[in-house]
């Protein structure tokens, strides 16, 4: 954790500007995985034609290969180690270039650059030119010298995703539904996303300040797109920090980095709700279910329940001790599941959206799930026993009959 | 093989009438994975309701259970062991009904019908009531009981339509070409299918007449449908006959059937090209090749290839026995590639559709390939050498430089 003022700064383009002849020899694997991981972020149909390519630095002095992709929004950095003869910078193709480099044999390849901006790849087999675009022309990636920083032990980074992204709204007019925001205080981190029909909330534990950084000293909130978020997730899955890793977070830009691997991302404006104060406190009913025989009767009733509304009936039995499930598609067809539960309070029929419900049971990482609730038209709370610190609120839907 | 004087006879829907009340039990797995080889027929946008349906016939005196998808013209029925307590017939909605079966858990099943053709599925954890319609209502396949048979190896048969099925025009305005064409002969099959720009032959040899059905005493030919013979294919895969395999033809129509399984297809009217006249006889040029070194750089080639017109240059170097593969995309860049190779034969250069080689090579079953050709705007022939007994022509295409 620190705390530490630095200002948010653009390097200049000067530093790219050595565009010429650049040679450098690297194994067909580390460009082909590297290429990949920034290719994901180049947007397919960019407003200008250079944020189609992706960045290439060949850097003499560390003899490693810089790789950047970039949609003025998210943007995503790499490197690995290569034999650096000549460093240099060009941008090229993204989609073309990956599409030989992945079907080129493994083995060694060596890239040289010309005056003209092509690009020459030699590999055993043979050899090809791909047309490039001055580096010069490529905009930068906000760098943030300046900022908060939070430590996330990976884990913890993990959870946070996993338990909140599926919960954020796919439609992007929902503007600051479509992001999970982030409550960042000295020991503590929170992840919530909502859609306006469901709610969860995940709470982490800080990394202690690492090299030397002094604790953040106090809180602050952000709201990060969830795309970002998601690209953060399988980018850390497959290139594993260390143990922490560090966040930092200013004038409207976050930027995640770890290892060899960099990610920014704008931050989304606007007010986010105070989700907080929906989630009741105190529950009359409560039901203890092992997750993954609820989750598969679900899947089945989701099927009849695809076919109208989505509902699901829930009833619960505390004479039996078990949760029905129940669909009714007119015209289509019916079913009805039973699964035991323990379940403390009064007997209840409370109606569900299957897929909310489906949702989180699919991210929970316990044997068992509990549910609370109160009534049939206030907010239901699942949560998984012992797993995650998470909360997942579901409203109810309210059947007339 | 077999040469009978059998009607074509449609069965008369009364054999159908008696839906009442049905029951049968049965295992998750038999009724599932049936119901998904029949189900991949049933058209999802139906001319008609019923046929989103497949037809379950459950049968007391064999004690099977018979499921048939249909949409006039590709059908395919399959059957499996079940306990028929009372024997019965009803049309489900494939979709519906295969989307619940595929979530069950596994183990024992009890299937019954209602006079509202309403169908009660129960299993260990609930159960689900679909609503059919009566099939009375539902087409009959239709019955071969005479015509034509032939006998054919299952691994014939598959090297048949693996060697011809990719040549098929996909275009439906093309008529006769999205089907394969068969040459019966007392002795052999000849499966051919050419899209206008490459033909591809394959020649088999059939089974000996089994089953004591006298042999087939004079050749015919048909077209069938690609896609027919594509569901062959995979049904035949998944669901290996004994040795042989039974093709029976007549008018208008082609029945496949082995153990449990049966596809019937219309077959294609109008004149199939006359292609023999196509296949050079003599050729100046000869090349071997490996497939996959050959294959391999193609797919490279490929990639600046399709960027512009799929257009790749060949160029034989018999002096320095080597086959040299190169790509030109104007303003996008260009690629090279040099395999070894043993040419006879003076020098040429010669382009072809990437593609379409790559199509041909993807099928091949041998270690090498052979390539013969005369000059750069005359057919060229390409054989998996000691492969599958086929032969594939592709057209070249001319380069105005």
């Amino acid at each position: 954790m620190a705390f530490q003022a630095f200002m948010l700064h653009f390097p200049t383009p000067t530093l790219l500007s050595h565009s010429a002849a650049m040679k450098l020899t690297c194994t067909q694997a580390d460009l082909n995985t590297h290429l990949s991981l920034v290719s994901r972020v180049v947007p397919p149909r960019p407003s200008h034609p250079i944020l189609a390519n992706v960045l290439l630095i060949a850097d003499g002095d560390t003899q490693r290969v810089k790789l950047t992709g970039f949609d003025l929004s998210l943007g995503v950095q790499t490197s690995f180690a290569a034999e650096v003869e000549t460093g240099g910078t060009l941008t090229l193709p993204a989609k073309l270039f990956g599409d030989i480099v992945s079907r080129l044999p493994e083995g060694p390849l060596t890239l040289e650059t010309s005056e003209e901006q092509v690009a020459t790849l030699t590999a055993l087999s043979g050899h090809y030119q791909v047309r490039g675009i001055s580096a010069e022309d490529y905009p930068s990636l906000p760098l943030l010298e300046e900022g908060d920083v939070a430590m996330l032990p990976v884990e913890a980074l993990l959870e946070g995703l996993r338990g909140s992204l599926f919960s954020t709204s796919a439609d992007e007019a929902k503007q600051v539904l479509t992001g999970v925001h982030l409550t960042v205080e000295p020991e503590s981190m929170e992840f919530a996303a909502t859609d306006g029909h469901r709610l969860a909330v995940v709470q982490t534990t800080n990394a202690g300040g690492a090299d030397g950084e002094a604790a953040l000293k106090t809180g602050f909130d952000v709201t990060v797109p969830g795309k970002a978020l998601r690209e953060l997730e399988r980018m850390v899955q497959m290139h594993p920090a260390t143990e922490s890793i560090a966040i930092r977070f200013d004038q409207g830009q976050l930027i995640v980095e770890w290892e060899h691997q960099r990610l920014t991302s704008r931050l989304l404006e606007g007010q986010y709700p105070n989700y907080r104060q929906l989630i009741p406190r105190q529950f009359s009913r409560q039901i203890t279910v092992e997750r993954r025989a609820i989750a598969s009767a679900l899947e089945r009733i989701a099927v009849l329940a695809d076919q109208k509304n989505n509902i699901v009936k829930m009833m619960l039995d505390s004479a039996q001790q078990s949760l029905t499930l129940s669909v009714d598609a007119p015209d289509v067809g019916s079913g009805r599941e039973t699964v035991p539960a323990q379940i403390s309070g009064e007997d209840l029929e409370i109606a569900f959206n299957v897929r909310y419900l489906l949702d989180g049971l699919k991210v929970f990482n316990s044997t068992e799930v509990q549910l609370q609730c109160n009534t049939a038209t206030s907010p239901c709370i699942l949560t998984p026993l012992g797993g995650t610190k998470m909360t997942y609120l579901v409203m109810p839907v309210q059947v007339r009959s």
